[in-house]
C-alpha cells in the first residue's frame, strides 16, 4: 500500500504543514506546481527533501488560484486548462530533474479534484496535458472518477486512492465535508480503517454498511491538526498489520488497471 | 547575421506586438516565459507559430513582475533568481517540446537584461540556472555583460546582439533612453546601420566615432510605432546587401566564443 | 439616456480600447478597479480623464482573475465576494476622490455580471457589499436580474441597462454570444435601435418580435472593431432623434424603481 | 508608551502570527494592506479584532510583491508608488470604515521601510500618496528617516518608533541584521531595554555606549519565535515601572514634532 500526502504547500514567506515528518512516513509526494500553492523555492526544496528520502514526487495540479488556494471551481476553457497543467508539469518536472529525480505521477488538487470527477470537458483536459507531457506519467484519483476513465482510455496508468480520514457513503462515494461525520479525527479508529482497506478491500460507510474500495494509495493529510501523528499511526498500524507500505509499483498497475 | 524579435508577450486578454508578421522577419523569438509577460495559452500558441515559420526559439527569462512588464530592478535573492528561472526554462522548453521543438537559447528581459550587465550575485545565479537546466543552451546578451563572461566560464556558449534602433557611445555601449537620440526611429537610417554592422563590424557613435561591435545577431523590437514596418526594411536591406539572414549557427559560435 | 462603456481596462504595460474617445462620447464610465482589469495607475489616470470629461463614474467590479480577465465564473464564498468587492469600491473611490469626484454607481463585469442574474448567494454578497460601502450608490444591470431586485430590496437605486451591440430573445433576455447573430456589427442598424429603444421603449427581438425594454443606460462596447465609430453614430443618431444625451438623474430614478 | 506589532499579515489559506494575543498586547495594529501580505478578508477580519480590542488601526502599506512579502527592493517609478499606496490606504480605510473606525496612521513595511529611510523619489511618492489620501493621518517610522522628514514638511505628523529585540549602533541606526548580535531574544533583556527606553529616553548601543533615542511608540515582532512571550513581557515591565502604555496621542506630538 501506497501512503500519499500534500506537501510544497507554502508560497514565499509562508509555510503549510510539516513536510520534513510527513516525508518520513508517506511513499508518495504531491507537490504543489505554483498554481495554486507553491513557488519556484518551494519546489525546489521539496523535490530535494522528496529524493533524498526516497519518496516518489507527483505533480499537485490546480487551479491557478492563489488567493483561493485552488480550493474554487474556476469555469476556465478546456483549451487554457490543458495549457496550465503543461505549465506546472514542465515547472516541477524541471526542478524533480535539477535534484536528480523525476515526476511519477499527477493527482489533482482541490476544486479541481473533485471537478474532474464528473466535468467532462476539465476532464478531458487534463488527461490531454499528461498525455502529451509524458504518457509514461500515472494519474491518480478516486476510483469511479470521469477523469480517470479518460485517462485508461488514453493509455495512462490509473492509481486509485481513498482518504484515511474522510466518512464514505455506501455508494463508495466520500460523505461530503459539510455533513456530520464527514471527517474523521481519531488516529486510533482512522488507522484501524486503514488497516481494514489494506488487508481486507472494504471500509465501513456512514451508514455502517460495508463497502468495497481499491486502492493503490491512501491519501493522508497534512495540514489538520494532528496530522503527523494520525500519519504515524496509520502507517505503524498498517506495518504492524503485515502491510508492505512502498510506492506504486508501476509496471503491475499498468496491467491491472489497463482498459 | 541572425535577427530576434520579443514575442508572445501579451497576457491574457491582453496583447502586445504583431507576432505573426515578425515571425515572418526574423530567425529568433525571444518567447516571454510568464514572469514578466505571457501565460500558458501564449507560450503555446507562440511556439505553434514559430515552429511553423521555422523560426529559433529562444526563453526570454524576467523578473516575477506582471504588474510592472520585467522594467523594475527587484533585489531578488540569487538562490529564488535561479529558481525562477529554472521555472520559466521548464515551462516554455514544455510547449515548445509539445509542438515538436526545442528551445535553443536564453536572453534576459527589460530590467533584468540590464542589471544582468553588471549584477555579479545575479549573474550568476541565472548562469547557474541555464547550466543546471541544459548546459546545451545558448545565452544572448549584449558584448561585455558581466553575465556572458560567467557565462563563458561556465561552459556556455555566448551570442552577442546589437540594437537595430539604438545609439551607441563611443564605448560600444548603450546610450540611456532618458538621452536625446538614444532611440532610432527612421527605417532607412537604422536598416543602413544594420548593413554596416553586418557587413563591416561598425557603427558610428552618437557622436560620430566608428565603434566596433562584433554581434551575432540583431534585436528587432516588436512594440514600437512602425515595428513591423521597421523590421522589414532591415531584413530587406541586408538580403539585398548579400548578408545570409540565418539563425545562428551553434557549433561555430561555440568555438568562436569560448573561453 | 445614459450612455456607459468600459473603461481603464489595461494592466500594467498593456493597454485596451481607446478610452479617451470613448470618454467623448458616453456620459457614464465603468471603470476597472483592479480585480479583472486595471491597477492603481490606470484608475488614477481614467478618474482623471472621466472628471476632465464631466463623465459619470461608476466601479466596474469582477472576480480577483487577472489571467482571465474576470471572465470565467469563480465559486467564490459570498463573505469573500463581499470584501472584494469592498476593497474594488474602496481603491477606486479613492482615486475618484484624489481627483475631485467621486463614484456614482457600481456595475459587475463580465462572468460577474452573468452570474449575479440569477445567483442568489453571490448576488446577495454584492449588495451587501455596495449597501455597507455606500448605500446611496446605484446598482447598474439587465432588467430582471436577481441581484437588482435584492439590490432594491436593500433601498439601493437600480439603473437598468440595454446593448447597443447584442440580439434580444423574446423574452428580453439576450441572445448567448455562443449562438448566430447574437452580436449586431452594422453602426447604422446598431443606432437605428437604439434611437428606437430610447423614444419608444422596444427592440425587435432575433425571430421579429417587438419586445418592452426599460433601461435607463445604453452600453457600448470599447473593445470591439469600429468600437468608437459605431458609439459615435449611436450618440449622434440619439441626438438627431432629439433625444437627450445625459447621466442618470439619480433622484429621478430613485423614485421610479423603488420596490 | 504606544506599542505597535504587525498583523493580519496572512493570506488566502495561509496565516502567520498569532494577531488574536497581539491584539491584547500592543495599542496599535500595523494592519497589511494586501501588496505584500492580507487580503480582503484578512483586511476585514483583522480591523474587526482591532476595533473589538481598542487598539489602533495602522494601514501597513508595503511593495506589490506577494511572491517575496514586500522584503525586496523594487526600482518603482515614484508616480506608480504613489498611486499602490492610495490603493493600499483606500482599501484597508474601507474595511476600518466598515467595523466602525477609521485608520490612524501609516508605516511602510519590510523593503518599503528601508528604502524610505534614504530614497528620495520614493520617499516623496510615500509622503504623496499620504497627504492625498489624509492629511489628518500621522505616518510612523525610525527617527532620521528621510521620508518623515519630507512628511513633516508635508505637515503630516510624525510618530517615531524604536524596536524592542533590535541592536542600536552607537550612531542610533539598527545594526544590520547580518551582522551578529542584530537580534535580541531574551525577553527579560528586552523588556528591560524598553522600560529604559521609555523612561529614560536612551538604549546601551552594541559597543555598549548609551544612545539618545525618542520613541513615541515600540516595535514588537509577532512572527519570530516566543512573539507573544516576549510581546507579554514588555507591556508587563513597562506597566511594573509606571509607564502608561497607551496610544499615541495625536495633537500632543502633532506639536512636539511639528517642523
Amino acid at each position: 500500500m501506497d501512503l500519499n500526502a500534500d506537501l510544497g504547500e507554502g508560497f514565499g514567506h509562508w509555510t503549510l504543514g510539516d513536510d520534513a515528518t510527513l516525508l518520513s512516513i508517506v511513499t508518495s509526494a504531491n507537490i504543489a506546481c505554483g498554481h495554486h500553492a507553491g513557488d519556484p523555492d518551494t519546489m525546489r526544496t521539496t523535490c530535494t527533501l522528496a529524493a533524498e528520502a526516497g519518496v516518489t514526487i507527483g505533480a499537485h495540479i490546480g487551479y491557478r488560484d492563489l488567493p483561493g488556494f485552488g480550493r474554487r471551481f474556476i469555469d476556465v476553457a478546456p483549451d487554457t486548462l490543458t495549457n496550465e497543467v503543461l505549465a506546472q508539469l514542465g515547472a516541477l518536472s524541471t526542478f524533480a530533474r535539477t535534484v536528480g529525480t523525476r515526476i511519477s505521477y499527477v493527482k489533482p488538487h482541490g476544486a479541481l479534484y473533485n471537478t474532474l470527477v464528473r466535468h467532462e470537458p476539465q476532464a478531458d483536459a487534463v488527461v490531454d496535458a499528461v498525455r502529451l507531457f509524458d504518457p509514461s506519467l500515472a494519474v491518480l484519483g478516486p476510483p469511479g472518477a470521469v477523469w480517470l476513465k479518460r485517462a485508461a482510455v488514453a493509455g495512462l496508468r490509473t492509481w486509485h486512492e481513498a482518504f484515511a480520514d474522510r466518512a464514505y457513503t455506501s455508494a463508495g462515494t466520500l460523505v461530503p465535508r459539510t455533513e456530520p461525520g464527514a471527517v474523521l479525527t481519531n488516529p486510533t479508529e482512522i488507522a484501524a480503517r486503514c488497516v481494514q482497506l489494506a488487508t481486507e478491500g472494504w471500509v465501513r460507510s456512514i451508514t455502517g454498511r460495508p463497502v468495497r474500495l481499491q486502492a493503490d494509495s491512501i491519501c493522508l493529510h497534512g495540514d489538520t491538526p494532528n496530522a503527523t501523528t494520525t500519519a504515524r499511526t496509520v502507517r505503524t498500524a498498517l506495518e504492524a498489520a503485515g502491510v508492505v507500505v512502498s510506492r506504486v509499483e508501476s509496471p503491475l498497475h499498468h496491467a491491472r488497471h489497463a482498459v
